[in-house]
């Protein structure tokens, strides 16, 4: 016996969602189905409007459903000289949430990675190269993950930059604030230790 | 800063599905635009017709989209005088993998819980006191959870089922197979020891 079509087709397609198996699929449809038929409703509107509408900010390829993106329409944004390349829009807020960086964005939506078949073009470094040669751009912050295909891509990123004439820069890697150092890996203390700075 | 409010209402609306956080709705929302654009127009599809046209079976009151469910609708299932009377439709498909009960069943959708306003009509009772006078059925299995309200709920019906002359009877509660005794819970084990059986 199995749940009738409907449901059964329900549970199914909640299980492309990352990290929901069989058994969360099935609590997530009794759920919606029981206790939430508004919400659903609601959720599958929204669901299929972000998908016909979203796309990507023509200048600093972040997902925006307008032309431009919130910062690529900000003026004041736009006058500043410093350009910070990312790997995804999520992280953009996190460095937004620190009201840290007053400069553009790029956003690579993704990093190099030959083995799956991602080069330069697939993340958007034709468009970058375009910015560093026409707009005023004194020094590009790579604030790619430090994973060995960020490094790779900031490495990649910086030769650009070279070629520019434009300054680039890398955001530091060390024990992070509130970290206890016996529970930091060797990596990361090794990179804490080269960066160490005059107190 | 934010997301744009297309992105935004869609992390929102991913906030109603059960265990799903701020971060989490966030990790589904750009999953699904950046790898799974088809697979989300389909989950927004799905979604709206099963909140479009699931109901409740007439019968026994489970989920489906038909007048009646598969289980209602089998002639050989009909002949069958035992009822199985459960809290959930989630709890007849675990009843049906174990292929041990060949007869009805009856899904309260709930469980008695006055401290929540839910009495005897909003879990279908009237309805299932119809079928205890009208249909034949010569024994109801009580399978409501073993919590106290799926025992109160237990012990209400088993009162119905006196007055009709109807045999009740309640699932075995005990040491659940391949469970180690000194990791049961004493309530478990109370019970394992008041339902021994000779052997």
């Amino acid at each position: 016996m199995q749940f009738s079509p409907l449901i059964k087709d329900l549970v199914d397609a909640f299980k492309i969602l990352p990290g929901v198996g069989p058994k969360s699929a099935q609590r997530m449809a009794f759920h919606l189905l029981e206790r939430n038929r508004q919400g659903a409703l609601q959720l599958s509107r929204v669901l299929h409007n972000a998908m016909e509408h979203v796309k990507h900010c023509e200048q600093c390829r972040t997902f925006c459903e307008n032309k431009l993106c919130e910062i690529c329409a900000n003026p004041k944004r736009q006058l500043n000289t410093s350009l910070c390349v990312v790997e995804s829009p999520q992280d953009v807020l996190a460095i937004e949430q620190t009201s840290e960086f007053k400069g553009r964005y790029f956003v690579l939506m993704g990093h190099l990675s030959p083995i799956d078949g991602i080069g330069p073009a697939d993340i958007g470094l034709e468009q970058l190269a375009t910015i560093l040669e026409k707009d005023n751009i004194d020094e590009v912050i790579l604030a790619t993950n430090p994973t060995v295909e960020g490094e790779a891509t900031a490495h990649y990123i910086a030769q650009m930059c070279r070629t520019n004439d434009v300054k680039a820069s890398r955001i530091a890697h060390g024990v992070p604030v509130g970290g206890e150092l016996e529970f930091i890996d060797g990596n990361t203390l090794t990179h804490a230790f080269a960066g160490r700075r005059s107190f």
